[in-house]
């Protein structure tokens, strides 16, 4: 995810309020219909907002959603952020990374359904949007990972941000796996400690080899 | 990935050669132009044939990029089924494993960008489709993983199917990143080194606590 963003759109002044009413819409509509079926208009009635309105405030489907995206992933971070930072050590840092992404997907799961998958059929979000809030999530891992590989609690054979890739790769996996697997349901959350075994044991540094 | 597939278009007799052609046809555009991008009459004149041909063997274009999907996951599964039976041992199976699938991603980066990016921009794909092929897949890592637990080589308390998944969105991932960053190439090959050191310590069972 390396072009640029095209930019936000400058916003009509004192619509804050109507500009996430769009966003709550569009969240809604998004994950039902999906983004490709998803209509403009549809999303304008649930904002009640006329559909031209929306173009004052997005240039288009594609921007909806990257700006959709944005907002969410801001307060994701933050509450990963917090997590991270109420514990102390790389891997009591980690394990609260894991177990609040698998919480906030069992909590939201449209939001979750919103960044896991609809996103990804967006061909102006998978390759030219450059991405940086999903580069500020893989951060919050890597520079946990490096911490914990500089004082010596994590094995450093790994380079830190392929690490923080992998983690990153493994908790979407499930998350996708349990939102759409209607039939065969896992426990999202139990499956923190699952995740948090593999990759805790996996970056250990031992002292008997 | 759990509803029916809607089956298989039954095929023009004697048609294999020009399903193969549209096949490989599909592959070169979806990479090129991305899914919703790619159009049926390019495919056509890449596959030398008349555009109503294509709808003979296909019944969309949804139901094309899913026929694709099948044909490159067969080998893809033949592939990493003749590398895990090549080794013995559970760790040395899932590291056997991790190395063919890179590998793969490295030695075709087309194929590879039609199975981890356009596919999810069906809706049909990611919603509707029963997807077997891939059900494959994670089955012979669970298999691994299953029979390494049984045999105390591998530490139990993991689901071998949450294992298999697990494993999958880290290879997936980091996949993806090597495809989309352009910019921050790392070596993917190498990359196996660094998965296998994650998820083999992460599983190993360890005589000392």
């Amino acid at each position: 995810m390396t072009a640029h963003s095209s930019g936000p759109q400058p916003r009509p002044s004192g619509g804050g309020d109507k500009r996430e009413r769009i966003l709550d819409a569009a969240e809604r509509v998004f994950a039902e219909h999906g983004f490709y079926n998803a209509k403009v208009s549809e999303i304008a009635r649930h904002a009640r907002v006329a559909d031209g309105t929306i173009y004052l405030y997005f240039k288009s489907k594609d921007d909806l959603l990257i700006s959709l995206f944005e907002s969410r992933m801001e307060r994701v971070c933050a509450d990963l952020e917090a997590a991270v930072s109420a514990v102390s050590g790389a891997q009591a840092k980690l394990q609260a990374f894991v177990r609040c992404y698998l919480e906030m997907v069992h909590r939201n799961p449209k939001v979750a359904e919103v960044l896991t998958i609809e996103l990804r059929q967006s061909s102006k979000f998978m390759k030219e949007y450059s991405n940086p809030r999903f580069a500020d999530l893989l951060k919050i891992v890597a520079q946990v990972v490096a911490d914990g590989q500089k004082c010596g609690e994590l094995v450093d054979g790994i380079p830190a941000p392929v690490a923080a890739r992998m983690v990153f790769g493994l908790l979407d996996e499930l998350a996708l796996a349990w939102l759409l697997g209607r039939g065969e349901k896992f426990d999202i959350v139990r499956a923190a400690d699952w995740v948090g075994a593999l990759i805790l044991r996996g970056l250990e540094r031992r002292s008997v080899p």
